[in-house]
């Protein structure tokens, strides 16, 4: 049967099941309760910033296992509970049974109507609904996409590898060699994608589109045997996804470039370790493995950028200061880069690189970096 | 020779040497008033609104011939004319002669440096530069594509055709039939990109990727022989030039699928019409075949989507009197739809449709419109 497969050797009908499963035996508990003339309730993960803690064996951010009781016949429950029990209807009535995925705004719209013989709508605003999908999400265990919901995808790739990727019934081999100069778009759901014939030794991945273009255009990833990712800004869930699934299912190391700036650190730690706010998530969507290329403060010093750098803003110094103190940069090498940059006072995009010259990035700095392993936790 | 040839025949060898055979011509003139004695000068096409008119037979914003002479020796010409001749040194010796593309950030950093035996730099900030790219661009009638500068790419693409794009001297040839749930890219620069095997009936772009994940999962190009593209948002260069040379080259119509919203209908004009902001663009940029299938304000009405409208705010009130007011929506059917707006204040998200069912979209409501070619033109 399914459950005693291994969970990644799942087939994405039997992971479907699952959740088909869980959904029914979450309703049959409240049927009981109701036979029983209990209060239906619901347990529901506290997502709190009380229920969050950094898991420094696991690095993750993750949640605690305090738990609040979600009842029917409770004031201040009862609309949520009714709205959480719309949303296990949609996705297993609507997506699982079909086989078709949805976005949160889909749901939203699918589940708003007015109570008949009432005035009271289902949903009045769609923040509604996407509380009532995280609360399903924690109460079943899983997360959103194996409930068939999509999110924004963002991210493109390219390099020595193959993935089969799946759209209902058709399977595509897609070749990540032969993606020109567009690459791949990252979709949002990656559970169904399975690599094939992979070469690579590892995976680079870039904060910026403008990065992925000149790696690209280097022929880098070709020349270096590795996979190339933009993630177009903070990652999207997609994207967060599959690099967590390279890294586990591949094996090869994750390396992550970003400006050298609080929002380049933020960017890096959200993909390694999670959030406080997706805390529930970080054991799929975190990246334990990931390392810091860069760019770093002393990567300013030693590669001799002092002429193109930005001067660090009130809101930056005040944002590494925060960062300081999270449990997750305690680590005597980031403490040491954090006071640093709170020392200079100074930022530094990638492309400062382009200074010296356009390909210098893909020559000089990335090879240096990697053969030195000059990376930060 | 190459300039004998149908601009559009041209290799992209070929068009690189005319664009250094322009830069050089630029450079020999300038030579010449130095060598005579006279003040050297640029002739700059003026950008302003003063120089910007819609022309209702090409249906486009396009700019008209005012221009403006930069001297050198002028106090209020002189940086940016050096600025100017800075942009077309760094593309023709970076970037043309070496055949690779930068981003406009890696041009700024590239040609920002303190003058010798001055505290002055060349440029202070990126918009100096930019400013001195687009007076390149119109001074030689060429756009920065051909310049060999990238912008920020955005979009995603799936349908029955395939493409030939090079990546300087690799060429791929991509089968947008076979790009699973993430679809290719659509890269920044589509100059090099060649149509092959194409089957496409139409092409229909969509202003939403959750619409573009809704129809390439209801398999909606195979079914109708199309290609989908996504602009998630505000249309990128990239996709408004690959809709404009699809239009042109392959002489299928494009289909446009936006919010029924003010919004929704500049993401429109702007790709079919042109910007008055890159009025100087729109003979590349702009689709004057486009047109708008949806939503428009009586699909609230005939889909009975009355309970899934949003109120329109003050802001979409102002912006529909403003729009109504521009030359190129002066039609009678977009006086009609803009009228219906301000009156029944609503607007309407395409998801509303999935009010009714997920797949009502791909099964109903396309297929209607298309069928009744009921299109806002």
């Amino acid at each position: 049967m399914a459950a005693k497969k291994n969970e990644k050797d799942l087939t994405q009908k039997e992971k479907a099941a699952l959740i088909d499963i869980k959904i029914d035996e979450l309703g049959q508990e409240l049927v009981k309760e109701i036979e029983a003339g209990q209060n239906p309730h619901l347990d529901i993960p506290i997502r709190g910033s009380g229920n969050v803690f950094y898991d420094e064996k696991a690095k993750q951010i993750m949640l605690g296992d305090k738990i609040a009781k979600r009842y029917l016949f409770n004031v201040a429950h009862s609309r949520r509970f009714m709205q959480t029990l719309l949303v296990a209807s949609y996705v297993k009535k609507d997506l699982l049974a079909n086989n078709l995925t949805a976005t949160l705004r889909d749901l939203y719209y699918a589940k708003k109507h007015t109570i008949a013989g009432t005035k009271e709508d289902t949903i009045d605003e769609q923040k509604e609904s996407d509380g009532a999908i995280v609360d399903l999400e924690v109460s079943l265990e899983t997360f959103r996409e194996r409930l068939h919901l999509r999110a924004e995808p963002k991210g493109r790739m390219a390099g020595t590898l193959k993935v089969k990727d799946r759209v209902r019934d058709k399977v595509d081999t897609i070749d990540l060699e032969r993606m020109g100069s567009g690459g791949w778009a990252v979709p949002s759901i990656v559970e169904q994608i399975e690599f094939v014939d992979s070469e690579i030794e590892y995976v680079l991945v870039a904060e910026k589109n403008a990065i992925f273009d000149r790696l690209n255009e280097d022929d880098y990833w070709k020349k270096n045997k590795c996979l190339l990712m933009t993630t177009a800004g903070q990652a999207a869930r997609g994207a967060r996804r599959l690099l967590q699934r390279i890294s586990a299912e591949l094996k090869v190391p994750i390396y992550c470039l970003t400006d050298s700036d609080p929002y380049g650190w933020y960017i890096y730690s959200t993909m390694k370790y999670g959030s406080m706010a997706l805390a529930h998530e970080s054991e799929r969507l975190g990246c334990p493995e990931m390392k810091f290329l860069g760019m770093s403060t002393s990567d300013i010093e030693h590669y001799d950028l002092s002429s193109v750098t930005i001067k660090a803003k009130e809101v930056d110094i005040k944002r590494a200061q925060e960062m300081k103190a999270y449990d997750w940069f305690k680590t005597k090498e980031w403490q040491r880069e954090i006071n640093l940059f709170l020392e200079k006072k100074l930022k530094a995009e990638i492309q400062a690189l382009s200074s010296k010259n356009l390909q210098y990035i893909s020559k000089t700095y990335l090879p240096e970096k990697i053969k030195s392993q000059d990376f930060l936790p």
